[in-house]
């Protein structure tokens, strides 16, 4: 008898929900929701009054979110024709840090009519940058305390995290702050809204809210140091109960069965992030082995069985990623999205017209051409750092640098120097994991780069000397959570008992492996030390040129907004 | 009685006259003729043997200059309906250094039979880079013996120069080194056309064969150093005498008289060189005041009444642009080429449709949308080296880069960016006059971009903090050419005295002039002393990386033309 799991995965634009047989992992069907009120960034929604946002402020409609559970999972079902008595589990992974402001049962307070025109009301989503502010602070009142948790997340806090965002709240709409029951990561909240109880998971904590398994959160006269109301806001917005991954989190409730046509009862898994989840849905669950989630942005991640000090990391966290190893992760903040900028705005008509001309996407066309060029022809060098530096600099005020452009330089060239940057920067993180504890033996990589470029993968092979292999699914992240979803169903009810178990029995890779050619891992390290000497100049304070033209860009727009503009008159 | 005299530039691509009016410089008639076989980079003529050319090669075929002659004079003869005795000189202006071997009477040697097919026989265009291996070991053997004159040139000798190529021909074509009874500038030859007598100019004698009116030209000793089949080069195959700008060359010969239409005897003056003889007919013959001739790439004229060690300049000059001042010369390698580059190769399909839409050039279109911008915006800062430094670094080996691109970077901006590199590249230029005893009081630019681009010029005014005024003719270097034949007439012929009165009396700047707006100069302050930053880390040692890259770059280069290329395998 077939048994069954469902993982949703949560992401920027939309939701997708697979349903996977859990004794091989074989997705039967498949379905996406776009968001309804995608991200909003310029504007709250019409029936909210229509408010215009500041520059940086990224919101999501949790109603969206619930949209999703409602289209998603009744078509899946009905796609792969399996009964819901079948299905044993659903879990869920999200984008972090997403959190909101609820009422005590789990309103979202931007549904609490007097409340819906007030912005700090809705989601904030991981992308919003509004409170960079209170980072600042939370960065500056930390190292002024000396406080010891600094050092897990390479002494610095980002803006994109949990305090930093709650404490915006306090500061920018107190009323708010003071009418939230609960602020809480909306892959908790999606899950609550399945269940109908507030249960909190260990992984959003730990990497984006400064938990330990051994120290708990930061003191209570930390968060006062902040702000003299933010002294309780664990205890009094938050909870210290926190959830393993793969635990249940309880059975669906009768109103969460109505939405989906799932049973009342099926197991509910603890929530996950989406990084996180995708680790044992490439096959991982040992350690030293990194998992590479390659997109518009790359996270890497890597378990070790015990605590290390990586400077520059996002985060270490004991069983952040599988119980009972110390998870770390890292990243970059565009991978992907420096060739999308890269095709969007400095690609001519010509390559364009080509590529239609032979039926080929624009970024196939480039990595054919890119493809033929020998290591080091195009004579260029880029720095990765379009949108910063997340790992091992963790610096927003870096920007990208394209050395040796010369009259005869083409779009190819550029392509493949942005590509070959990307590899560079992951190169770096190897080696700082490397050489503080962390060794990585090979690499499993997933997402859209990872699965549709083996021009990209064979140079990422050829500049780190890894071995790269690639996950089979498509949809790593919801298989991951559909294997939690097994787990949190248990062994009895046809799942798993541990989610070590179900990746070895759900998770695959794809026969092809990418081996670094020796004699291009040779060839590209001259360039990568040349990489590592404008790396460590530009970011590690040898030219701080990178800042000043920030200052110098956001003044001049600040001038211009104020009517003073500097703009040269002719 | 109206006089006329005709000025002749022998530019890259062709060869343009016109006819102007020695009372006020008014221009009567004007006519091009592109050359037949223009830049032969790949390939000599079908008609010679159509043999490939190795890479950096540039060459020229003589006929095509003489073919000017034919076409363009009787051209604008006929145009301007003037009667060939009131033309009382012509002038010449060319490239520098463009050279070519030939007998003793002028023949070419490319056109004597057993020669056509011989590379080397043809003539070398200034852009032939192919001698850089002669103009390193020029430089090194200048160096080892201290020679006095590397100071006048920057302490580096281009390859472009004259020794560099004749010491190519000598070491890759002895035979045709030993048939060439004279090896010669372009310049000269086709003066020598006109007249039948070989008279040379001071001005490419100085600029590019490293002539002194105080030494002379390089010891024998020298050049015998370099090979000592060179040691007598000068004496065999150059001449030690060597004539004035604006003295007569000679009279038209008959045979010339028959190409062109004038009468036999017409006055012919010494030859010139194009941003050279820009300099009177941009108004300018006082010291301290700098004539930039701005195109693809951009010429930085100055005089003074005495001899300074300005280091990195192209040459410092006695008499090499007007007889009595010192004439310095600096340069840089690429202006509107970058603009021209961008365009080509890193501009959008939106872009260029929308420039169509609104029946603009596209780099009006960008101008229009830079000009938006205010100072600093962009974040962006680019140094201007896509071909090398040419002043104050004197360093081919430098290449371009942009730093402070993000994901919001769009292409008017970028462009911004290139302009105001190729702005603080001129300021670096006039700090270096200004640090070593050339003070510049003010500026005249002539030269495509100086007449099209008011934002190019408001930039430039706003980054040097000078006043640019522009010159009115918009072919200023053959007006030059037009006023040095009325002075090689002579004032009783109805022409001017000396080049100063030509200048006062057919010379005339435009209405507009570009003063710079102090808060602009104030703004830009703050992004030239990054700029400098860059330009002293990059260019001055701090940094090799351009230079591992370029190494990197041709090992891969030949290493793929050797069939062993390190191409990634997929």
């Amino acid at each position: 008898m077939n048994r069954y799991a469902i993982g949703v995965d949560f992401g920027t634009e939309s939701g997708r929900a697979i349903l996977v047989d859990v004794a091989d992992g074989r997705t039967l069907a498949s379905a996406v929701h776009a968001y309804g009120n995608g991200v909003m960034d310029r504007t709250l929604p019409a029936d909210a009054g229509g408010a215009a946002l500041p520059p940086e402020w990224a919101l999501q409609d949790p109603d969206d979110y619930l949209q999703v559970y409602r289209t998603t999972i009744p078509e899946i079902l009905r796609a792969s024709a399996v009964a819901p008595h079948d299905v044993i589990g659903v879990g869920i992974d999200f984008t972090a840090c997403t959190m909101l402001p609820v009422t005590a049962d789990g309103t979202p307070l931007c549904n609490v009519p007097e409340f819906r025109g007030e912005r700090h009301a809705w989601v904030k989503l991981w992308k919003h940058h509004a409170a960079q502010p209170q980072a600042d602070r939370i960065n500056q009142v930390a190292r002024d305390r000396a406080e010891p948790w600094l050092a897990r997340y390479g002494e610095r806090i980002s803006s994109e995290w949990f305090f930093a965002k709650a404490l915006q709240i306090l500061e920018e709409a107190p009323h708010v702050y003071q009418r939230a029951d609960r602020l809480i990561e909306a892959a908790d909240w999606v899950v609550w809204r399945l269940t109908g109880e507030e249960r909190r998971n260990v992984c959003t904590a730990g990497y984006k809210a400064m938990w330990s398994r051994a120290a708990g959160f930061p003191s209570n006269d930390y968060f006062g140091a902040l702000h003299p109301d933010f002294a309780d806001v664990v205890d009094s917005k938050m909870s210290r109960e926190l959830h393993d991954l793969g635990e249940r989190a309880g059975g669906l409730s009768d109103e969460a069965a109505a939405w989906t046509g799932l049973l009342p009862g099926t197991a509910v898994a603890i929530a996950n992030v989406d990084a996180h989840v995708a680790v044992p849905a490439a096959t991982v669950v040992e350690p030293h082995r990194m998992v590479m989630i390659m997109g518009t942005s790359t996270c890497h991640m890597v378990m070790a069985p015990d605590e290390q000090t990586v400077p520059g990391m996002c985060g270490s966290v004991e069983d952040g990623i599988l119980p009972g190893r110390f998870g770390y992760e890292a990243g970059q903040s565009a991978v992907g999205d420096h060739f999308g900028w890269f095709v969007d705005h400095a690609v001519p008509p010509a390559y364009h017209d080509a590529a239609a001309a032979r039926g080929q996407d624009i970024h196939v066309y480039l990595q054919e051409l890119a493809g033929d060029l020998a290591i080091g022809e195009s004579g260029l060098l880029a720095l990765d750092w379009w949108n910063g530096n997340r790992s091992v600099l963790v610096d927003t005020g870096l920007s990208g640098l394209l050395l040796g452009a010369t009259l005869a330089t083409v779009p190819e060239e550029i392509y493949r120097a942005l590509v070959e940057a990307t590899a560079f920067g992951t190169r770096v993180i190897i080696e700082t994991f490397e050489a503080n504890g962390v060794p990585i033996h090979d690499i499993v990589a997933c997402g859209g780069l990872a699965e549709k470029s083996p021009l990209i993968m064979q140079i990422y092979a050829d500049v780190t000397g890894k071995t790269f292999r690639i996950s089979a699914s498509d949809q790593t992240p919801a298989l991951g959570s559909a294997m939690h979803a097994a787990v949190a169903a248990g062994a009895r009810a046809g799942g798993h008992a541990t989610i070590e178990d179900a990746s070895r029995t759900m998770a695959r890779l794809r026969d092809t492996a990418y081996e670094p050619i020796p004699e291009n891992h040779v060839a590209y390290d001259t360039l990568y030390r040349e990489y590592v000497r404008l790396h460590d100049y530009f970011g590690r304070s040898g030219n701080d040129v990178m800042k000043v033209l920030k200052g110098v860009r956001a003044r001049a727009r600040a001038g211009r907004t104020a009517g003073t503009s500097a703009a040269v008159g002719v």
